[in-house]
């Protein structure tokens, strides 16, 4: 495909709308930025983008990103200035699924096209390779747009229902702060042997890495619903993990992060689940 | 240093012992194996091991490797039998921290020299250079037996404390459970949406692993005990992570996982962090 400048918008100058802005001003697009307060447009502005004091002079455009505080600061923002015909709309405010649902009813209402997403990514890594950005909603916005989507990283679409990227991000995001409170409660165990959270930090990385692969054959066991096959039954794992609470309470720290995996071992095994694999915790979760 | 072939045995042939029996083996050390109940030696001794039926004839060797099943297995295995003067013992059972200490001890009145280990690894990855040994105890041990350690993959020596090794053997694996648990609530989510748990895994596997460098910087934030300049504030933290738990519990999933971040974060910013970085959750897992 030819490259094509477009007449884009972008609400919200953030940290995270700053770094978006300054990818389409950097792919040469036409770039008109908004944000509530004044003051952030300055480097934006100096490299070519056009800065409007209202929300209406931004939604003169063919394509129009939201990328606000939440959702209620979306409705604020979009809900009292009217959109012209044929104007896009994206979401990409950090909005609940249901939330971004409720988004996706009011552009029906009004027939704007209207995609929500979520980014997987720091500002620093939009416009890189690293900077993927997950869509769903109406997939015609997003083939008119994906080349310029592409400019801040890869862009995938996951399907017509705009809570799903919502959802998707949350589950991610779940998992990422899951993983960072696993590491904090190693730290601090490990602290208790003397050895810092640095030392502890060369050591995760390495074994944490190492197991990453793994996540694909626990989504293989997930998906076929068997847990039969393991690496590990639940019993040799509660063994571990009953041991591992054992030496956090003997070292006198918080074994709150320990717990899930405890509770939900417990009554999978209560529940005749011994020889089945720790991927038989999911089930507990998923249905409760 | 030049090869040296060591009397060496092996006690206990689960699949870790197995693992640590054919490594040595492949290694052309002259390998003595035992275990309580016979069937498990055939490919050993096919590949050039000796099999003893006493633990007796077993100790009659350089050096000892316990991997049995836990610490009175452990006990009951080696406190009933006379150890040569001179042989030297490594306990790769998986012990907590205290149980280490306590075999230590015994090894002391005993005058025996002993070293603890914990296996950072997988039995396939016995081996191989991702077979990652940690050890603590009498270093002269480590010292007269490191190039045979190192047949098993990278052998570290963590320090006097026979107490370390399990202790940060623990830490890792209680990060690693950790881990999965956050990967399985976030499948469990995106489920919800529609997405395969491998399709998650695919996400979580490309997410995760650009994150993992970060806890580089987390372990020195936590060694400085600043937290004082953080990416993202625990008040943003905050409203992110209430939104997951509202979105898993619109979603009908256990939010179990989330639970320690809701609940630390909770405090934090109750005890006036808002500001700080995520690192100030390490604080209150380690001084509870």
């Amino acid at each position: 495909m030819s490259k094509i400048s477009n007449r884009v918008s972008v609400l919200g100058l953030g940290a995270m709308g700053t770094a978006l802005a300054t990818a389409l001003v950097h792919a040469d697009h036409h770039v008109t930025v908004w944000n509530r307060t004044p003051g952030k447009e300055a480097a934006l502005t100096a490299a070519g983008a056009r800065s409007v004091p209202t929300v209406a002079e931004a939604m003169d455009a063919e394509l129009v990103i939201v990328c606000l505080l939440d959702h209620a600061s979306v409705m604020d923002t979009v809900d009292t200035t009217p959109v012209p015909s044929g104007t896009a709309l994206i979401n990409l405010t950090s909005t609940t699924p249901n939330e971004s649902r409720s988004l996706a009813e009011w552009a029906r209402g009004r027939e704007i096209p209207f995609l929500d997403g979520g980014i997987m990514a720091t500002p620093a890594m939009i416009g890189t390779e690293a900077g993927n950005i997950i869509y769903s909603g109406d997939n015609a916005v997003f083939e008119a747009h994906r080349a310029l989507l592409e400019t801040f990283g890869t862009a995938d679409y996951l399907g017509a229902d705009a809570g799903t990227a919502a959802t998707v991000d949350f589950a991610l995001l779940a998992a990422m702060y899951t993983m960072f409170g696993g590491f904090q409660h190693g730290a601090a165990l490990a602290s208790t042997a003397g050895m810092s959270a640095s030392a502890f930090a060369e050591r995760a990385h390495a074994l944490l890495g190492a197991l990453l692969g793994t996540l694909f054959d626990e989504g293989r066991e997930i998906d076929a619903g068997r847990h039969t096959d393991p690496a590990q039954n639940l019993a040799f794992t509660k063994k571990a993990v009953d041991a591992i609470v054992r030496a956090g309470r003997d070292a006198g720290i918080d074994n709150a992060y320990l717990e899930p995996t405890r509770t939900l071992i417990d009554r999978a095994v209560a529940g005749g689940g011994r020889e089945l694999g720790s991927s038989a915790l999911y089930e507990l979760i998923r249905h409760p």
